[in-house]
């Protein structure tokens, strides 16, 4: 059976409004005429549960079946197969063929008859008076002698159909497991992220700002085209250990730490930073945003100062070390003293699991529908299956994002047993073969059943060479591969503005927003903000971007010049797409257009606007030639094919 | 997990003398070093149970393990996976990167001692007091002020070896399912299969011959070098609606009937048919067949004439028409007018099936241990797993052929639910494109950790269009196909005579044996015994050919030629295989030899001999040119490498 996921360990993902499609090979010994039929019902939220329900399945050929359930509502649901055979209509197969050859059928009418009456009592016992009555009618006619005309009404296809309406279910066979499928809101699949600090919302490097000055950036937000911003931790910072600027051991007065750094004595995860504002005000700041179109995303980091409340009021939660105090978080020779870990499995884990359920459960109250999780890898797998089946249980509209840049496996680990969307290796991902393999593996099955990939060209953690001190066509191509490639994607504040300094060396911004307040001027020349507008109002404005595993890539004859393209199931949305891998230099490519795929003919012309330029354009035939330059790496067509008509005489119709 | 069928559902298929080799991911969050085992015990039969015992897993890298553990006897056997953290060697890890970079280890040592004294305790609880007592010294020790001494103590790989014998399991994850491997006996995966019906033993045409008779044919049957004899049922035959020659409705005084219409006045399933012999005569027959190393298949076909003393004992066994008489098989508007099914579900389900058991086992207390299935895929698949498992579970040498020639996934699910071999579309695949293809599907996994395909170029039921009316090349090309794509083959007799003539416009042969007595001439002109009794000494005489899963297509450059290898898995047996696909021309291919698959060197020089011929050639690099005739259709190269020398200086040491 497919969807299927670990032999049903794990749910698939779905999209609310969407149909779970279920194939499934259905046989039994012999040439009986087979039913099948999925099951299936949603089991949460409580209030959307259903009984179980069924849906009859087409048989595709080869002992292949298929069918679709809808998912109406956002929630978890179960199905499973069950299937019979259909006696009346296996014998009225074997009627015809040995009528064909002219057989003496009296006995088999006799056995039909006997079928009838079987289906007449079940439509009986299920107060179909009507069916019963036409049912035994025909039963009692062909206890008659045999006769053309008897033939005939055996054999009319609406008898079949009563009696299929009452099968022997005593014969089913119902398949041995139930798997599951989780039906997640739109933005699960489709949305487009954008994190900033918002302490930085003063941007003169110097004051810290609260969450009214943030909200005044929401505007900005909006026009660049996000519809998601993602805050960084937002409590209370420890001051024990506390970083200074570039991540230095000492921190003067001034320092404001990082916001991973959970937790002092004015509070921790539940708590907001006070210099922020108040809880009030973060509610004020969500109001705003939501006001703007835009949600706010809040980061799980589960991990505290050493000066969280947690610390003194529960060191059950804690590793301690021999000597009693308590272990602060290290991978050797790397040390986070500003950071001390939970003990997963410890004598604690009752009251601690339950604790940072009620983390979540709390900003959920605050408006808060989704979240980023900070390092998940590093967490017992099991804590997350428990917790985001707890969550979305009552709460199915949250949506949880994998910060794990860890081993593939266990990447796709935790989107098994239940994160939304996930960080990929995209961020290193940047030449032609490498890309299309990547994007092939994550937007397919079976990994596109439960990995939903959110690409980020840059994070606060993560400058990658691609972008250290490059061009403004760097930035321009790898946010257009990320927000084509994907339906989800996100960046982080100053890749608009093409910020590129590294540490030397290293994979990080100088001076970086993690230790620090940042002065960004918004408006700094060479700036790429309407490049991303544009691409996150073509994104937004064609259906066929909003689709993850649709994803398709084509010929073209440069290495240098990416060419795929995304659709809708219905080809109601079509758009091709043709980026060039190479910041600094014009390349050109001959594409091969896949006729069959846009479902055109050879001869048909169709119009092509690409929305990064605003240019139509006519096109017919497989090949176009395309030229991609720092400037304009990226082309992005909508296709509109033109009405079909099969010659000029349609038109006067 | 791998190998893991359809979830564990179903076991999957190796040889007595073969390790099972498991493969899985196995991961944790963090860092900790993990310990992951195989535990795996016999289950069946009774006498050779074991206790779980576990094999320690390697680490491949990518977080994937491997390990194996030994398939000593014929039997099913269970297997699962657990792992655990390794704390000791964990903690040994972060140690030295915290020693290396000068860190302050004191309560690091601490730590350790405490990891040391719980694995000395388990090691006490084990009755290991010298380990115990090195785990406790070394504890102690370890309690001091920390000094370099100390640490090469700490980090001496001994001591982490017997701490590790001493894990603390209580933190170990099982595998949540108990996959299962059958281990056959070698013949399940290598066997060369004759087939002939003893009634025509006298090969006259006339005379009904005994199993005394069939006896002379064995020394011609082994002079061939098959291995294995299948006979048709040996059962009495009934007389209502005996079929006549060429499958007429109406037979004479003098006919024999269809030997598949089992069951008369004297006897059914467990009954020999009197002008054969007696129980005695066929056990003295299975006797014979053995001192010429060939053991004896007999037909499964659980079906009955209507004179079978089955149908008046046990009508409840039947499906009855409503006037009260036994319906008849058929599937329309083909009749079997000589045949009545048994009712697989019906009322008298459990003691049919019980009877039937005892009719296999019947045939096993007489020495036959391989049987050929007729038509399984016409009964329930359960039954033929419940059968299958119950019989294997006492005798776990008995083979079961199955004889489906039907849609693809109901024969793979007849092999998933225990058939040991299979019939295949070979007999149908002739061109290179289609052969690669299918021999590929059903060699490899998923397919081959279960499905083993018998390759039968002819069958008496399937006279091939590829071998009507053709020459002796025809018949030549494809037993090499048969007996070196697959390590199992078989053939039915008057194939080495070439003869091919059948109804026209049918796959069935004319004047069927089926339904008469044939005067086989064994010495016919134009025969090719030569032929197949080289092609089964290439088998017999080379590893390689015993291999099932080992099969290898290589590039020909003319798509009238398969060129192809196969070989023991540590090489020691090489064989490379061009079979000509056009049986009536001569045909030429530059063939490109693997020499990386050889594990040869480009300028290595090394010897051939071609099996059919008896040629010896030498052969170096990749290029070699090849012309096959219908007289010889085949070559068939056993590889052997020099010995390889790095110089000439290595002979003289």
């Amino acid at each position: 059976m497919s969807p299927e996921l670990d032999a049903g360990r794990h749910a698939v993902k779905r999209v609310v409004g969407e149909q779970c499609t279920v194939r499934a090979d259905v046989f039994k010994e012999g040439h009986d005429v087979l039913v099948a039929v999925i099951r299936w019902r949603q089991v949460t939220p409580k209030a959307q549960q259903t009984d179980w329900a069924e849906v009859p399945m087409r048989f595709l050929g080869n002992d292949r079946w298929e069918g679709e359930f809808p998912l109406r509502h956002n929630g978890r649901y179960e199905y499973t197969i069950e299937a019979w055979p259909d006696l009346f209509r296996t014998w009225t197969s074997e009627l015809k063929r040995k009528v064909d050859v002219g057989r003496d059928v009296r006995s088999e009418l006799l056995e039909g008859a006997a079928l009838l009456e079987g289906a007449a009592k079940r439509a009986r016992a299920a107060k179909q008076e009507d069916d019963a009555r036409v049912l035994t009618e025909a039963a009692t006619r062909m206890r008659q002698a045999p006769s053309p005309d008897l033939i005939a009404v055996a054999l009319a296809p609406e008898l079949a159909t009563i009696a299929s309406t009452y099968p022997d279910r005593t014969l089913a066979r119902r398949y041995d497991k139930v798997p599951e499928v989780f039906a997640d809101r739109e933005k699960a699949r489709f949305s487009s992220w954008y994190e900033f600090f918002p302490r930085s919302a003063k941007r003169d490097g110097v004051t810290h700002a609260t969450f009214r000055d943030a909200e005044a950036w929401l505007p900005y937000v909006q026009q660049l085209g996000f519809d998601t911003v993602y805050l960084p931790p937002i409590h209370p910072i420890g001051r024990t250990a506390r970083k200074g600027k570039n991540n230095s051991l000492t921190a003067t007065a001034d320092d404001v730490g990082s916001p991973w750094a959970i937790g002092a004595t004015e509070g921790g995860h539940k708590a907001v930073h006070p210099k922020l504002g108040t809880l009030e005000d973060f509610r004020h700041f969500v109001q705003a945003a939501q006001n703007h179109g835009i949600e706010i995303a809040l980061d799980l980091a589960f991990q505290c100062s050493p000066d969280h409340p947690y610390v003194k009021e529960h060191p059950e939660w804690f590793q301690q070390r021999p000597d009693g105090t308590i272990k602060t978080a290290e991978n050797p020779p790397k040390r986070y003293e500003d950071i001390v870990n939970f003990d997963w499995m410890g004598p604690g884990r009752e009251s601690l699991w339950a604790e940072l359920e009620s983390v979540v459960l709390h900003w959920v109250k605050q408006g808060v529908n989704t979240f980023r999780v900070d390092n998940p890898h590093t967490k017992p797998m099991q804590f997350w299956a428990w917790l985001i089946r707890r969550v979305q249980e009552a709460h199915p509209q949250v949506l949880f994002l994998s910060e794990a840049f860890t081993r593939p496996k266990v990447m796709k680990a935790l989107a098994k047993v239940g994160f939304t969307q996930s960080y990929t290796y995209f961020t290193w991902r940047n030449f032609k073969g490498e890309l299309q393999e990547y994007l092939e593996e994550i937007t397919q099955p079976p990994v596109s059943d439960y990995f939903r990939g959110n690409l980020w060209p840059n994070t606060p953690d993560i400058l990658p060479e691609f972008l250290q001190n490059a061009g403004a066509g760097a930035f321009r191509l790898r946010a257009a591969l990320a927000g084509t490639l994907s339906s989800v994607w996100g960046m982080y504040c100053g890749y608009e503005l093409c910020e590129g300094r590294p540490i030397p060396g290293k994979e990080e911004y100088t001076d970086s927003e993690k230790y620090q307040l940042v002065a960004w001027d918004l408006d700094r020349p060479g700036n790429i903000k309407d490049w991303i507008a544009r691409l996150n109002t073509a994104r937004r404005t064609h259906p066929a971007l909003h689709q993850y595993g649709t994803l398709q890539f084509f010929t073209s004859n440069n290495d240098r010049i990416l060419f795929y393209g995304k659709r809708t199931p219905d080809r109601s949305s079509l758009v091709l797409v043709a980026v060039s891998l190479d910041p600094y230099a014009a390349q050109e490519a001959l594409l091969h257009v896949p006729l069959e795929w846009l479902g055109a003919r050879p001869d048909e012309t169709y119009q092509v606007h690409e929305l990064m330029s605003d240019q139509r354009s006519l096109w017919q035939g497989p090949d176009v030639q395309v030229r991609l330059t720092p400037e304009q790496p990226a082309a992005i067509w909508a296709v509109h094919r033109f009405r079909r008509t099969e010659n000029a005489f349609d038109y006067y119709e």
